[in-house]
């Protein structure tokens, strides 16, 4: 079974690893398509980021879909056959969190491709996964596998909009316009934002949140006047999702924002300068986001029922055994938005 | 009618002024007790604070307390006489931020002592003042003037924990012991906090917070690792209330929040720095509280009813002649907590 | 000017009325649409409802549109010729109520066409109306004036949407499916909503509920047990919409909501009996809805951007002159939703 | 051991039952206190309420508080010798609902003395009683062991207060001052309430109200006028507590609520009639509150620190012996308030 295999920095190998059982409760799937996402290029240009840092080989990926290939016992639901989306989030469902619901922060999650415990959860970038029953989502017959590998890093953004708060009447920035910033337009439009305007410093980008729904795209390095004219007064924006990580675009959203306006945070990044006085003063409510938990099931149900359409935010697919030129692909925002691997 | 006038940085001066004719609906106060407060001290020390710069000379103050000395026409539940704390926030009713019960929001709000419209708008340090019969909430028997003139500051620790939500079995940490801070920890304790704990780097400051209600104190200066020890696991405290401005004090209390954490601000500063990977990854919610509204009329009344008692908060008071001295004297903060003039 | 008066049960007329004077800030409005409410129904039929009795003789009507024929001074943003839809909702924007944003509860409310205050506030069914200029919005080209007289009963369900909170993954159950319950269907759907199920016990108007957008219909008449189906275990639904005011349509909805599930009650009704019990112990939460505030401009801007499309709602128009005709119309179900008037 | 056990309705007796077996994680409890409550009533005076029936002897109880005897294996924190009010609810932490955080609807919950299901969940009336370490929490020092039995039914009343969110500045009504009534005056006091006026029809309990906190008290039997003068205007009350379970108090009180007032709803009761056109007109929220969770450790943790005294609600203690004494004594609201059984 080949699997993609991230060893250090920029040292990323094509591996041979033995299939694993299918114990009780498990299926084994053929993955067939498999997402890049930035923490995943985090792991491939810098060996981590922040203090998680990797210390053994561990094979990559947690956006990903394919068909199943064998079932254990006692697997209710699935057959052989069955196109399914695979939830890389594995909670303990028994920490204090878990049992407050909050199966995102659980204090023994296992998910998919995270070098932050020790030893390093391995991913889902291989041909053969086992995985439990419940972590898979079947996908509705006309949609692809491609699609359906889209529905953990929507997921993530379905995750924040639910922590946005009721959208109706509201007026939505999005801050960034990588996949996860287009992906949050598809959401925010999907649950009622009455209107989305996008920035982002490419322009091929921005094209994109205007296929997926954003009503005005802004080029901030272009033409920043056009987003700091929603400043006037005491600002536009009722909510603002931040998917850029970037210091200036989150200054720059939080100008842009009303009295009692809410900042999704999803980017994630380093040490940020943000304006204390504008933050009290406007009586700001900064949120952070991270992953999602029940939210993945409405991903696929969204993507199944054709709710939303993700393919426009489908780039490229390339080989296993391209995974090297996949990744380089992924890291350029000027050409890439998703790009994905295939595993036939 | 003397008054307390600042004209720029450290120049305050004692200045007669011509008493104000009383209208319709108003009523004429003889100030009595006046707190001198951050904002007044920026006035004093830099001539303003961030963008807002002193233009024109301004009389300072806006917490304030004294006794009703004549009634305009069409005044009703008021009388010559009455002791009444005087709400400095006068909000327009009438913009679109009134309209939707943000008053404090107000595009055209005139609150005391404040440089930030031009031409600035009196304050309250004065002896006479002419101010409108709803801004006049009355001081019940037993309950010193001093005690009334806390209304707007403890307004506004009741603001922010209003905007935390309920505080039922929720633990509270607060950080900067100064006036705000320790009265949020008597706002918080009046509101259901089970526990809190207050930081600070002055012992002297600690021992009111532990007066006025929190169960723990740490001095970050001299043991930091006191505070650090709620950062175990993922954290130790459900809200904070955010007192100092001081960005340590602001990423050190981060730290210890539990996933979904709120962290109410109140300290106004610059620019800080924040973790934004520890916002995203537990999910902090930190949340801007500016000044008040209808929290005037609940401060009173729990100062009124002794739910709360802020007697052991008020450090000196120094006749209007020693204004001076009195500001001097407020912004050591190893020697003061609140300082008050007096006005007789 | 023509305008459809009631003077009692069954007694409604077309009368002469003299038109208004245009004061500042007004508009005059030649209305062209005003479609029949439940309310106007109830004068209709029996005078009044509850303590609301008619005792002088009221223009009816509140939803409408139309096109403006003449301007007052002091208007900005219209023109004569200008197709617009008329808000009638007229909160006095100075009572506590307004004061916090809740003018839907204003005390000095002056809504058309009510016989709540004496004398009663006159409504729109006539041909020409003066309004202030804020009431007015207009409608975008191409949007038929017949759909623009949907947006006062499309606010009253969004209005309901937005206080039911957010709908994101959520699984709603609709009972009763007049025009309250199939607007409330667009509404949901609009906003997220992720599964609707509606009932009624008349299959022409579950028709409807599936055109505008329910997954699925239920004729609790005849097939009840596939409602009761969804209280297996402790309930399917989070949210119930309930537009019919009919306690068994209430009864056996609340035992389908699942536990903390949310009942946004919208239907009018005196008296009816509830499961004490089932509420405790399921935790269910049910919300009043009444009228709408800020929500008439976000149903007219939902209207005119295509979002929703009200027109299968529309059964019949009749002119002015046939208005018993059409009241009479519009209280058989089983022939009608939505009726309107036209005025030409 | 002797344990009280229900056969039917008024067939109360006192049987001696085998002691059972300390397995790991638990440990030996000898009971000493044990509070007679509705539901126990329920059972005593008809067999259960309901659909819910007896149908086989069952041992009743659930407000007990005793010191451990003896540990089983693997229980830290926990000492023979220990005295702990032992929490009676036993969710299965594995359920749909348990891993929402809403464990007082978990599906296959185990809550002491309850006849939901079949076979009975044997109750806690007895000598010896074994449960599992993480239902035991400890007793402070100088608190008595009634009042540690008292944790369950005011945990009760602690999650009601959770439910109504914050109850800063706000007024309450509470409706019905048997048990639970008053011990919701305690807990809306002690989390903020600003004003609390309490009802019932008998006086004595009245005066328990005012003990335990209630501003002010009405007996609606003798001058409901008292009550009905809140209704003026659109209301009074902010939130209510309803405790009584009784369709006129309930009625009566939503007459008094302000618009969007919270109805809190802990009386138990079969079928009431509601207005359903002032639930819609004033927005009403109405929400059931069904036991507790992690209320019950708040309930030791402010019994334990003294913030609430509970003490004056104790009427009675009787001996095991004398149970149905007890339960007859209990029943008579004209005579008791809370009454225990000790076990010794």
């Amino acid at each position: 079974m080949k699997s993609v295999v991230i060893h250090a920095a920029k040292d990323l190998r094509i591996e041979d690893r033995a299939a694993e059982a299918v114990g009780p409760g498990q299926v084994e799937i053929a993955i067939q398509a498999g997402g890049v996402c930035g923490s995943d290029l985090h792991y491939y240009n810098h060996g981590g980021f922040g203090a998680i840092r990797l210390r053994e080989p561990m094979i990559l990926g947690h956006e990903i879909a394919g068909t199943i290939s064998a079932l254990g016992s006692r697997v209710s639901g699935l057959s052989v056959g069955d196109r399914v989306a695979v939830s890389p989030s594995r909670p303990c469902n028994a920490c204090e969190y878990c049992l407050r619901g909050l199966q995102n922060h659980c204090t023994h999650m296992r998910f998919y491709g995270s070098a932050m415990p020790v030893p390093h959860i391995q991913g889902g970038f291989r041909q053969l996964l086992v995985a439990d029953g419940w972590q898979c989502h079947k996908v509705a017959d006309g949609v692809s596998i491609n699609e359906a590998a889209f529905a953990e890093p929507f997921a993530v953004t379905l995750h924040a909009v639910k922590r946005a708060g009721a959208l109706i009447g509201k007026r939505v920035l999005v801050t960034g316009c990588g996949p996860i910033g287009t992906l949050a337009i598809l959401a925010a439009r999907a649950h009622g934002a009455q209107e989305i305007v996008a920035t982002d410093v490419i322009d091929s980008v921005l094209e994109k949140a205007r296929v997926v729904g954003a009503e005005r795209t802004i080029n901030v390095a272009e033409r920043p006047q056009d987003l700091s004219a929603y400043s006037t007064g005491k600002g536009s924006f009722d909510v603002m999702f931040e998917a850029s990580g970037n210091e200036r675009a989150l200054r720059a959203g939080i100008e842009t924002l009303r009295p009692r306006g809410i900042l999704m945070q999803l980017g994630l990044g380093g040490d940020v300068s943000v304006p204390l006085n504008m933050i009290v003063s406007k009586e700001i409510d900064m949120r952070g986001s991270f992953r999602f938990h029940e939210e993945f099931a409405l991903a696929v149900d969204l993507i199944n029922r054709r709710v939303v359409n993700v393919m426009p935010l489908l780039t490229d697919i390339f080989p296993l055994e391209q995974a090297v030129l996949a990744f380089e692909t992924a890291g350029d925002r000027t050409r890439a938005m998703k790009v994905q691997l295939s595993f036939a």
